[in-house]
């Protein structure tokens, strides 16, 4: 761990099939009004809103309901978003859903006290924020992101075909999360599968990346060999809490700022599959897995020890007798088993993505300079090439 | 992760080169007065002190000093400090050392505004905290007990011959600590390896428990394995600031209550060292080394798979053609062969302990219960016999 850093996460987290009993020990912190937002209706179906609705109410709470919030959460429900929290006078924002809720949320809650445009000032010009910030609490019914313990927020804008992340410091980190494994049951599988392809691709954006020793990257490959064991489980039996809570876990720790401490991280396997995600409104973590193998085979030659080291510790592979090539490959070879097998979509055509869209998705890839190599244009067209 | 649990650690912490620098963005949220504790005067030979102090006067800060905590901190000399902070009105207790320091600096903390025995309330009956706490930032200076970033105290009582912690909540843990790995620099050899060995202590104690596939022991053994391989650069070149710093962060991580989530723990470890300490007052983590093979060696039939599982993920021990307790025990094994090569105290001998005093130690071992096996005094007996 070589750089000076800081570190602080505050978020307060309840886990467990009990978890939703924190709501009661939270919500007396806060004021009157809040803001319940969520997604499509499934969590009216499954039963979690109910759940939800009574324990606010039980608190004596007004709810002010926001619901509709899209998988890509887009600039225009953000605007209408801040406006309905001004309209409530929110004291909370409560979001129920995946990632894409809590990032919504986590967007309105830094504009709702603030005249500048949302998107312009955070998004385009990556500002900090400067005013007063509404509190955001979760209930997470999808796993993946990480968005429950920490200040990310990405946001679509279809008009500008731009997909961005912007990262929030800590005052916007949730206060709270609800993480119970069993509200995450009654998801479909293409959505579980996503979002576990999701947490593996946040690990090894922060894992591809320097060339210090780092206690950072030890910690990556426990969760990563955590994350593979209990995504087989899972696969096989959705309901199997055990393998579905430490998937949960291990999603909140993939990205909650730990594991990129002390060193510098990668992130060009999200900028790409945003970048598909602005044309094609695609599953989020399925953009990633299209892309991965193209880009990581593509960097290979740039990081080759990184892949080697990542083959032994992560997949196992005995070096015993090849080159650090040949052990880098395999360790590839087998991820790209594992990935199929699970069930991951691995070709653009699959999302809806042509040829023709080719030149625009190169043209708003955004390039990050923290990884092995720092792509240029003509990369990323081999590489997203590559992905068809 | 089966069980209900709930994760809050609000600890900011400055870690790197550059992390005194913090104390100027943290001190101006406190009072004026400021009880400045250390310990044996190390800090002042070695320049720290006067880096601290500078910094405080810029502040404005009032100064009152606490020095000579003790290595295992008496209950008396908790007293002589809880009045030091009452006469001096204390707004901040900044502690500058080591785990000792961090330690007394919180059961002070919890003592000022408390009128009750501490000893009784804390130690003995094992309380909450029902008053006001006064809050406690850190400076750490010596690596090892993780006191930086939780909410432990360990105190020692002579005349009862006890030495018992207590874990407070969070509203104990420090507000921030300043981890630089170079002011560990000057630190004996000695003081070195002990802290390297409570920092294993702390992560076996809570790895050797529970039945559950968890992601906790995943985190677990990469902090083992980045521990294993900075302690052995360490060892030969104490100036290596990437291993000083691993060192240091897994030692924040390996008791900041992460991984432990969702598993029972053991510390009986922890529970024979330090009733080995209360009658020698050796240093902490050579009273962990003295008793950690025989009293792993006496759990192994409990618990052959979990030993098997730690022999092939941390010390790489190939499974082929062995029984399950044929790979447990060359674990074990191996890390005995660590162990010495590190030079860490391998017989109670040697800490000044005698076998006169072994009724004493049996009688004052605290038995947990959360490990594979729960210990009677036979068990106590036997493995502190062994440990001769």
């Amino acid at each position: 761990m070589i750089g000076n850093f800081t570190y602080c996460n505050p978020t307060k987290l309840y886990f467990g099939k009990d978890a939703l009993e924190g709501l009661n020990e939270e919500l007396p912190k806060y004021g009157k009004n809040i803001l319940l937002v969520y997604g499509g209706g499934s969590i009216k179906r499954n039963g979690i809103y109910e759940k939800v609705v009574a324990v606010l109410k039980a608190q004596g709470k007004q709810i002010f309901e926001d619901g509709g919030v899209m998988p890509n959460p887009t600039i225009e429900k953000v605007r209408e978003g801040v406006e309905r929290a001004r309209a409530a006078n929110a004291d909370l924002i409560l979001a129920v859903g995946g990632g894409s809720v809590c990032d919504y949320a986590k967007a309105v809650s830094v504009s709702v006290h603030c005249h500048e445009d949302v998107w312009e000032k955070y998004f385009i010009r990556f500002e900090d924020v400067s005013c007063e910030v509404v509190p955001v609490g979760c209930v997470l019914t999808m796993v993946g992101t990480g968005s429950e313990m920490n200040g990310g927020s990405v946001i679509t804008n279809h008009a500008q075909k731009l997909k961005i992340g912007h990262v929030f410091g800590a005052n916007v980190f949730p206060k709270f999360s609800v993480l119970n494994p069993e509200f995450t049951f009654t998801l479909p599988k293409y959505q579980m599968i996503s979002g576990i392809y999701d947490i593996m691709s946040h690990i090894l954006e922060q894992y591809f990346s320097g060339t210090d020793d780092n206690t950072s990257d030890y910690l990556a490959e426990g969760l990563l060999r955590s994350l593979i064991h209990s995504a087989e489980i899972a696969v096989e039996d959705p309901l199997d809490y055990e393998a579905r809570s430490n998937i949960m876990w291990t999603a909140t720790w993939a990205l909650n700022t730990l594991i990129a401490k002390g060193k510098t991280e990668d992130w060009m396997v999200h900028m790409l599959g945003q970048s598909v995600g602005a044309h094609t409104d695609a599953t989020h973590g399925m953009t990633l897995s299209a892309v991965t193998m193209p880009y990581y085979r593509y960097l290979l030659p740039y990081a080759t020890a990184k892949f080697a080291r990542y083959a032994e510790n992560v997949w196992g592979v005995d070096r015993t007798g090849k080159t650090e090539m040949q052990v880098a490959r395999e360790g590839l070879e087998r991820m790209e088993a594992w990935m199929r097998k699970l069930g991951l979509v691995m070709d653009l055509t699959e999302l809806g993505a042509t040829r023709e869209m080719l030149d625009g998705m190169v043209k708003s890839t955004l390039i990050m300079k923290g990884g092995y190599k720092v792509m240029d244009e003509e990369d990323i067209r081999a590489v997203l090439s590559a992905s068809f």
